[in-house]
């Protein structure tokens, strides 16, 4: 099986993923992560996705649950390196990658991240209607 | 045909070779990297390979090439991740990667590079042996 590798930059660690994901690689590498975040303490984590043509419906819920895991362990996620045609894909599956920040570049996304770590970065998240306390 | 991607951070390429190289992701490679290299004005190019389980002469000479195309454009090329079975089978090989400057992570390899860039990072490789020139 393959594995993603992380890399750690200063306070960030970075994937970048190249490879079709399969079940298998998707699990080892939430859990790879989840690891890596404890071990370093790390606040952010970017994920890189130039290399992908297609982001359908799995590696969507992927990316939405590697953002979960990782705000569980105080670290916030960003996806960079969207190409437009993905965006537009995404747009038109009715994907919006819910609670995930994207940003154009590795450095922007460095950026983003440093930012959010200085300010606090729950509050743009917290503006998301929540299903399980609205009022039916 | 797969295009490894080629990020940029600060002053520095990084790239992550996840996919077993073809010539043609090879050259491809190379072009890429020269190009972005012109473009940016980096000085340092950070070659990733904790994903290789193999190095075999053929990625040695693509990450020779790379790093005298490199030198070329006057970037330093710094190898991470390389894993102690692909050290030990590269030294059975016979394979010493030559003119390739290594570190442990990526953290390190920026390091590297900083320094080298500052010092002016001819000096260690003008230490070598050069077969060319020895008496015989």
């Amino acid at each position: 099986m393959e594995r993603v590798p992380i890399l750690k930059i200063g306070d960030i660690l970075l994937v970048s993923i190249q490879v079709d994901m399969s079940d298998q690689t998707a699990v080892a590498l939430q859990e790879d992560l989840a690891e890596r975040i404890v071990d370093t303490g790390c606040h952010g984590v970017i994920i890189d996705i130039t290399a992908l043509d297609i982001v359908d419906s799995f590696v969507g819920r992927m990316l939405s649950t590697i953002a979960s895991i990782s705000k569980v362990l105080d670290a916030e996620t960003v996806v960079v390196g969207m190409r437009p045609a993905v965006a537009i894909t995404l747009v038109e599956l009715g994907l919006s990658l819910n609670g995930i920040r994207t940003a154009l570049n590795v450095e922007r996304g460095m950026e983003l991240i440093a930012a959010a770590h200085d300010d606090g970065f729950d509050d743009e998240l917290e503006d998301e209607p929540d299903a399980e306390t609205a009022t039916p």
